[in-house]
Order: structure tokens, then sequence, then C-alpha cells
């Protein structure tokens, strides 16, 4: 056990010095424990599907092939982090020690199964056997030891909860949790997007709005509204393509005009302008799709004279991973629909 | 006068059909004035920097060559719109008539002097006689007309304020607007980036604090900072390199430790875990940096557990010109120091 404070893990960043883990070349994962630290016995990491596709592409699909490029990536770099992609992933194993000034040291046991929500391109890494390789979801079983750090964000795995539906819950938990923070009882919410952020937030923002206001739900696709009002997520739904601002204007002003709270989970690119529109002068829009330009965004209210708050939606909200598990729990048939769609 | 409400304009889209108008392809200025439209006499363009020297580039520097392709731009576009850098600027000329319905209605009359707050690539322009290139302010003197929309920002130039002081001051009147909203006596404020913008936010945030509380400048410039602590407009200086989030992070511990609200002016890309780092949790960013990523920005907190409501930084405020004005009018010494450096 190492006597100091580190919350961002500095000490561990070899080359360049200087830097945070994420941007290092090379961490060192063999330095002993922090006090401030907490180590992990890994047995699968979940790899980032745009570094795995990456792998498969560059030595091959033969398991042991991908294999050994994932063991020659964590050997030189001391972390899953692809330096081609430069995505990480997520890792999921169980507690070996928990330091005593970590901000865990209470909650978290040796033996706790957790998730790293933390990117893989920031948790210093070393790896044991690899057991399997499973690119269908892109899954490398092994064994190893990793490392968070006091700000590293984790979840306990619910025992209750399959594990596929808990990681795919789990990678678009701030999204609920941020919502949360901001809908109010007789508020218009519009969510553009029905996928499995937007379906979280409709959710959750109906809880919120607590039978006083209206969630609307927009996406292109029919099925996908269709699907969304009959889980009863949404009050309302909106068909409409939010990559052409005029188009989302006029179905916006058919469906009652502006809305106090608009949030984005589009996955697409070019929505900025459709968000804005739709939001009333003094509301708010929270961006959480990550194709949202900055510019587009703070040039486009510009250019409309829109007075609202525009938000990048962070990825962390204190305990959003209890909070979006909780909903699924709520929601039984939100939760069948989650686990039939993202985790089959 | 057409009776209608339009108050995007999307009527004078000409090419693509559907658009709005700064991505339109071609705009009809030539239109009858909407009773929602607002039209102006124009006396000069302010055509933006990067699209000013594209065209000397194109077309050489000659005033007659560079008068040439402005008129070309224009009678192809029906706006001053580079189509290969996409950017536009501002005008400057005096009402010539306001629709009844157009917001301004009772505020502005024919011969008001008004600079445009909304780009070139949005406003309907016809070109009369272009009297004079200026090279040296990016600057076309000419007649013409054009058109606001009713959501087209503008400001008043008030008669005691140069011209060329206004222009400066308005084109980043909406950072210190916002960061009033925000600021609250007793807090600690850091304004990373000591230049136009920044002076501005460490003035307001000054004020708003009312002597509660203490605003820090931060810029890689000891000079700047020098200037700035001068003038009164801060408390403190930090001198840093924002580039550089774990130098940051040291020098906020030694500075009192995470700040309540960061305010990053910052001209440069790469700043956004220094704005993040500096925060405390619970605290605010605002990203008024047009180099500013937003997936470095939503991620880079979520990297590091940092719970922190991030802004993206929206141009427009109500009353944002005036209230940046009124800022130089209130602080004669940080009046004198914008004419020196940005209005000579």
């Amino acid at each position: 056990m190492v006597f100091c404070m580190d919350p961002y893990g500095i000490r561990r960043v070899v080359s360049p010095p200087g830097v945070l883990p994420q941007q290092a070349q090379v961490l060192d994962p063999t330095l002993p424990l922090g006090e401030d630290e907490l180590s992990i016995e890994v047995e699968s990491l979940n790899v980032d599907a745009a570094s795995f596709r990456q792998i498969e592409h560059s030595v091959g699909t033969e398991p042991a092939s991908i294999a050994a490029e994932v063991r020659s990536i964590v050997e030189a770099r001391g972390k899953m982090h692809n330096p081609i992609t430069g995505s990480g992933g997520m890792l999921i194993g169980r507690v070996k020690e928990v330091g005593p000034r970590h901000p865990a040291a209470r909650t978290l046991h040796p033996g706790d199964r957790i998730a790293t929500l933390v990117s893989l391109t920031l948790t210093p890494l070393r790896l044991g056997e690899i057991r399997k390789v499973r690119p269908e979801i892109d899954r490398v079983e092994c064994s190893g030891e990793a490392i968070l750090f006091a700000t590293g964000l984790w979840a306990r795995l619910p025992p209750d909860v399959p594990e596929k539906l808990a990681l795919a819950v789990l990678d678009v938990c701030g999204a609920p949790a941020l919502v949360k923070r901001h809908a109010r009882p007789g508020q218009r919410v519009l969510v553009i997007g029905a996928g499995k952020s937007g379906a979280l937030v409709c959710a959750q923002a109906s809880e919120a709005l607590a039978g006083k206001g209206e969630v609307v739900a927009a996406d292109r696709s029919p099925a996908a509204l269709a699907t969304l009002a009959a889980l009863g997520a949404c009050d309302k739904v909106l068909a409409l393509d939010a990559t052409d601002a005029v188009a989302t204007l006029h179905a916006v002003e058919g469906a009652g005009g502006p809305f106090d709270l608009v949030v984005s989970c589009a996955s697409v690119s070019g929505t900025e302008m459709a968000a804005i529109l739709s939001v009333r002068d003094g509301g708010t829009v929270i961006f959480f799709s990550m194709a949202t330009s900055f510019t587009a965004a703070a040039l486009g209210a510009e250019g409309v004279g829109k007075d609202a708050e525009l938000i990048i939606g962070n990825g962390y909200v204190p305990g959003h991973a209890d909070l979006a598990l909780g909903l699924l729990h709520r929601h039984p048939r939100l939760r069948a629909w989650f686990e039939d769609k993202y985790a089959r």
C-alpha cells in the first residue's frame, strides 16, 4: 500500500510525463496499490466495438490472433487502449482490495462483483490468462488485475439482473440521471431519438413529471415510436427527421409548440438546430448525442436568437447506475423490451 | 408589406427547398418586406476575417478585384456567405423600415443606426454601390439593403462609443451576459483566457460577486494577466497553460482548490480537461471557446467522475449588447484598454 492521494492516477503515468492517464502512451499497472486506489480481479474485458473491429481487420478473426493482439496492446501500454482507434471499453471483475482512503472503502468489499464505468483507455491493467475471445459481443474473457483511481466510476452488478442487460443499461445511465435533475412537474418534454438512452430518458422524465405535463418522443422510425408508446414510456410520439430542422419546427408547432425541456439522444449528426428550434425561450436543451457539434449548437442558437440553456450531457451524475437500474426495476415492460433488444 | 409571420425567414430560401436560411445555397432578398421583418440601409459589411483572407487569396489584394468578388458572391447567393470558408460576418447600417409585427416595432425607427448580431450567412442582402474596400479591418463600405427576420439579433450603435470599439465589444457580448446569470456572491470564479471575452467576463463576474468571493483570471501570458490585474477586473491571477491539464490542476490546488464556476474563454483547443479539473463537484463550467470539443468535455468529465454542469456558451442572452456596453461604461479603465487593444 502506497500512502499518497492521487485521485486521477497521475503517478501511474510512465510516458509522456505530465499528462493524465487517458492521454498517456504508457501506464504502470505494477505499482503497489495506493491508499486511495481499488484493485480488481478481472473476469472479462468489454472491448469498444470500433476497437474490436479494427483488431479483426488488422490481424484477422482467429480467436488466437485477436487474443495475441489484445495481449500485445496491454503489455505495451499497461492498459487496453487501442492505439489506432483511440478507444477502450470497460471491464467486469471482482473487487480484490480497496485502499482505506478510496471513496468506496466502506461500501465495497473483496469479492464484490463490479463493472467499471470509466474507459479502459485510462484503466491500468495487467493481463493473466486469456480464456476465450467472443467476437459476437466484443468480449475477451480473461484473468488479470486492474486498478481504479479514487475518481474512477464503477457499478455493482446486481444479482437479479442479467449481466448483458446491466451492461446495456449502465452504458447510458448518465442520461436519465441528468434528466431527473432538470425535469419538473408541469413541463412539456421532448426526447429526440427513441433508442436505448431515449427510452430510459422518456421513462425517467415521465416519472419526474408525476402526471403533470407531457413527454413526447420523436424519432424518424414510426416502429421505434410505436414500441415506446406501447411501453407506456411517453405520452405522445412525433415521427420526424431531426436532421431536417424546418420539418421538425413544423412538427413541433403542430404538436403544441416549443417545449420546456428538449433532450437530444439522436444517434446521427446534424440535429442541433432541430433541438434548438424545438425549445421555448428560457427553456433547456440537453445534448447526449456524441454526434453533437459544439459550434453548431452555440452558433445555431445565436443565429435564431434563441435564449435557451444548452447543456453538454455529462455522462456522470452521482447515483446514476442505481437510478437507471431502479428505473428498469419499476418498469417491467421497459425492462423486457430492453432485454429483448439490447441484451439477447 | 407581406402579411405573414416567418420568424426564421424560411420563405426567403430559394434553394435547396426546406432548409433554414443559413444552410441555404440561395436566398431571395428581393421579396417585399414581411410584417415581422426589418429592412436596413447598409453602410458597411464587416466580412469575417477567414472569408476576407480567402477572397484575397483567390482574386488578389486589389480593392477592385475584392469588390468584384464580393459582388459576385452576393449576387449569386442573395447573402454575403463565402462558399469556400462557409463564413459571413456582420453589417452596419440604418433602419429603413420596421414591419409592424417585428419585435422591435416600437423600439426601432427609420434612421436608427444598428449593427446586426446575426451572421451575414443568413442575412438576405442586395448590394448597391461598393464605395471602398478596407482590407486592414476586413470591411467593405457600400450601399445596399439587408433584411433581418424577427429572430435576428441587432444592437443599436451608441453615439458615445466609437464604432470600432462597439463592434469589438458586441462580438463577444454573450459571454458576460451568460456569466451574469450564473455568478453569485460568495463564489470562487475561475476565468480561463485573458483576451477580449475573458476580460469582459472577469469584470462582469466581479460585479456579480458584489465583493464576496473571488475572481481568478488564468492565462499563459503573464503580461496579459498583469494587464487584467492592473485594470482591477479580477482579484487574483494564475499563470498557466490550460492545454496542460495536470499543470492546471496543480496550479488550481495551489490557489485554494477547485472553483464553483469556471468560464472557458480560451482561444486554443485542448483545454476542456483543465476546465473540468478546475471545478468543484456540483459546480458549473461554461465553455465559450469555439475550439471546445463536445466529446472531450462530455467524456472527459465522466472519465474523472466529475459531477459538474457543463454549459455550451450560447452567444445570445436577451439584453446582452446593452449589458456589455454598460460594463465598459462603468469601467473606464477597461474601456480604455479595450479601445487601445481591439479598436485602434
